[in-house]
């Protein structure tokens, strides 16, 4: 079990992980976000589809739900991540549970959308200072 | 008076104090929130309202405003904390002083409520890598 | 190169020199928010208006600001600042971006305004455990 200060730094690296990761997402920059997940990761956007496995299959994910949700919508999406809380797993890996809120911006209209509130369900791999997402799953609060 | 090592250190505790404090209100446990606070701490979350002191004060007020306000309303609530300033004090302890929001999803309805502004001025007890809240005023923007 | 200790490092040292000084500028106290930018730093807060340069500068311009937004509507704002990801560059000096979204409330309102979504352009100077401010540029993301 990781001794105080690893966890402390983790907290560091988990939030600059995360900071980098949205703001990739946000930017359109999917293959980005796609690296952010191990080989064989596995993401579970929406409760109503299976879950994605594997980086190629999250990147054809995004282009996909960009395509079918905004086609040609000049919407700018910013994911917000709140209260991150991290929890040590036996095989070395970490339990991150975050709140989230997707803000989301169109042109000339000033005050955007908030929503939904979700929670982000991660398991993180963690090598020295690399974080790759082994698995996240996210659960919408208007759905529970 | 802590110097500057100490202070960045008890920053990340903090951020991680809040994270598990706030999961645990919102999930409903509120025996765990209420073991957050000092033994004698006191609390006070509604300007309308006398502050509880003490544990068991604090898990009854819970209870009660659980009960009065949502009743089986199934709202899920996310307390959103920003902007974290720590004030060190003469006698040890620290103040905090935080931007809150509060997040209110209700079933099928994908916008979530985010309202009231508040802002969270706390002392908090440190000890070594433990801290508690000794007292918790909670300021709301719109009765200012 | 800093190394991944300085930058985790300066990770906290950036948060929490935002926090207070978003803390003062929603306070009010719109000389220390001044005093966050070295002596010839650049703000630029609306896409509408040129940048100004200098504390002085930068300081008259938030009294207008101020004066000519809100005159005696007594409103407290509060901004919010999330994902920050840190760049090093070249000269020593780090590029921040951060999102962010300013809560707007009135008296007797319990819902704030929150609009409008932007994102934070900073160069930060570091000098030991001090952070100022060189230039900073806001993007408005209903402007895009």
């Amino acid at each position: 079990m990781p001794d105080t200060r690893a966890r402390t730094d983790l907290y560091l690296l988990t939030q600059q992980f995360y900071a980098r990761q949205m703001q990739a997402l946000d930017g359109g920059r999917f293959e980005e976000y796609a690296a952010t997940f191990t080989e064989d990761g596995l993401f579970q956007h929406l409760s109503t589809v299976e879950p994605c496995r594997g980086r190629a299959a999250i990147l054809e994910m995004l282009h996909e739900f960009q395509r079918t949700r905004f086609g040609d919508d000049p919407v700018q999406r910013r994911h917000w991540f709140s209260q991150i809380v991290l929890d040590p797993q036996d095989d070395g890996s970490w339990r991150s549970t975050a709140y989230g809120l997707v803000v989301t911006a169109r042109p000339g209209v000033r005050q955007p959308e908030i929503a939904p509130s979700c929670v982000v369900h991660d398991v993180l791999e963690v090598d020295g200072d690399d974080v790759l997402v082994r698995s996240r799953v996210i659960t919408y609060d208007h759905e529970s």
